[in-house]
């Protein structure tokens, strides 16, 4: 899609001056301060495509919003809401690598060498931009702001609940499918997709009616993109991800794809998959043999067709409620067809 | 002071009514985030003051404010980022124990034994409850409440500031006394004194006069407030203060304490001191010498007497600008008398 190249540029140079405003700030506290605001401007202008300040800014023109400038300062909190996540969460999952380069705490070591200045650097740098993520959104000049932050600070406590929840399915035996989705309910599409487009809609000063249409879209597009992200977590491409292709299986990730080949596939390969999981030696061919079972269990057409089918429903929901609703409903389906 | 204790019952009741709801809203969420949620409760009313909850009451009807019930409910504000800290710190700092118990992080890592689990919980309950801080003030029907919630954003970027020069200092060889002011006024006076003390202001409708005459007495009560903690932190009562009398010099906590002393004593003595700072295996032998080193150099001395010449001057600011402040003179006296 074109016009996410351009919304992503617009909104690139947004969060530069943002940032390079905070870092400004920072000059008298110390040295350090400073360098870790370049460490944080680095990370988050590295990638990224700003999926979610776009739905932000693509829910308040749906409902009639009309301060497209206004709205589109408010949507970075919503992308650094999304660093702050992926900080802390690389730090959870043990991630290394992040959009094509280190992850933070990653960065972070490297300044000093220190493996432990690294992990608390990078708790304080997450810290910061979670402080931060509020800001644009209190200083617009948009209507129902309070509301937007309560919208907010929801989606960012469902977030953390999927965390704790993901951490623990990592831990359990059998998975069912409904507790894989009631976890990407929270973990992902809580901010990633909920949020932003109920907070652009509340900024828009819609009616409770289409709040509520796009929140139901938004919990069905974030399913799509869980389970797309999921599959392109395993078969993608790392060099376009940005990161490798074996984390999940090593961090021993309960996906769809994972969910159901463990519950469909013979024991043998069963056993295998079972110890692959959060097993850190997984070599390349263990890979190649995880692909191979994903594949003739059905996992993979499995988990296609539902992100698919999720995806039909959630564009249902969007047209049987707004007439002009084109732009969202693209992004519904670049957002499966994004390389699987 | 008996009214500090009448104050910290009803915050007491306060902060246990709203984790309590929080914890409700945890339930359909699932188990783990329930007990992640008992953990943060049992933290929160485990222990602590709340004189920061209290300094905002008393700035709030020192300007004139009139509904208590409505500002005790907002000052819960600065409690939950207190103890968002606390948590963060200690993984920081590898602080073990707090307020007489297990710190956060190992709290959550006997759930499952494991120690990269604990980590994760405790990043994750920090988080947790830093978007949690933002509520009280975000509900209160007081006015001017942007104001404070972007007073508060400043309050904890400082305090971000702050920590990551305190990592930096332990790290350096010479420090000064003007570093030492500069990381506490950022880490400690920030959110203890002057963004309580500002916000109370704010909330109760002060003009800018007054919110400044708070913030300088913020600042210097702040200052006197950290000295203060760091000569209990070598010289307390382990039992009364909850935590052990070794960890700063373990550390290597550049406290101003150990900044005179390294400035004011014999070779011998300060090479025994450097050799202490950041040792792990300090033992209490060399606590003992440690002590003897700070008292001998004069460094005790010293930091006691600042800590009361800081306190007279902040008492100063605020007789010379209110004529009804008795409550808030007697916390800084208070402040220093503590056990020192």
């Amino acid at each position: 899609m074109e016009e996410l190249k351009r919304y992503k540029d617009k909104i690139d140079a947004l969060l530069f001056s943002f940032l390079t405003e905070e870092k400004e700030r920072a000059k008298p506290t110390g040295k350090y301060n400073v360098q870790v605001h370049s460490l944080i401007s680095d990370f988050c202008l590295r990638g990224g495509k700003r999926i979610r300040p776009i739905l932000l800014i693509e829910a308040y023109k749906l409902v009639g919003g009309k301060d497209i400038d206004e709205v589109m300062k408010a949507s970075l909190s919503i992308e650094l809401l999304e660093n702050f996540l992926l900080i802390h969460d690389d730090i959870i999952d043990r991630d290394e690598i992040r959009r094509g380069g280190p992850s933070f705490h990653k960065m972070a070591e490297q300044l000093t060498g220190d493996n432990h200045f690294g992990l608390s650097t990078a708790i304080i740098g997450g810290d910061m931009l979670s402080a931060l993520a509020i800001q644009p959104i209190l200083k617009t000049n948009l209507k129902n702001k309070e509301r937007a932050i309560s919208e907010f600070i929801n989606a960012e406590l469902s977030c953390f609940y999927g965390e704790l929840l993901d951490m623990i399915l990592e831990k359990e035996k059998d998975t069912k499918e409904e507790d894989f989705f009631r976890m990407i309910d929270l973990k992902t599409a809580s901010y990633t997709t909920i949020a932003p487009l109920v907070i652009g809609a509340i900024l828009g000063e819609a009616n409770d009616e289409q709040i509520e249409t796009l929140r139901t879209y938004g919990k069905l597009l974030g399913q799509a993109f869980q389970i797309t992200d999921d599959i392109l977590g395993v078969f993608g491409d790392a060099k376009r991800l940005g990161k490798p292709v074996d984390s999940d299986i090593k961090e021993g990730k309960k996906t769809l794809l994972i969910i159901y080949a463990l519950n469909n596939t013979k024991n043998e390969d069963k056993n295998f998959l079972k110890s692959c999981l959060g097993n850190s030696d997984l070599t390349p061919e263990d890979l190649i043999k995880v692909r191979e079972i994903l594949k003739s269990s059905g996992a993979l057409t499995y988990s296609k067709n539902k992100a698919k089918e999720i995806v039909e429903s959630a564009k249902a929901t969007l047209k049987n409620n707004f007439t002009n609703a084109s732009f969202l409903i693209e992004i519904a389906d670049f957002i499966i067809e994004r390389s699987v």
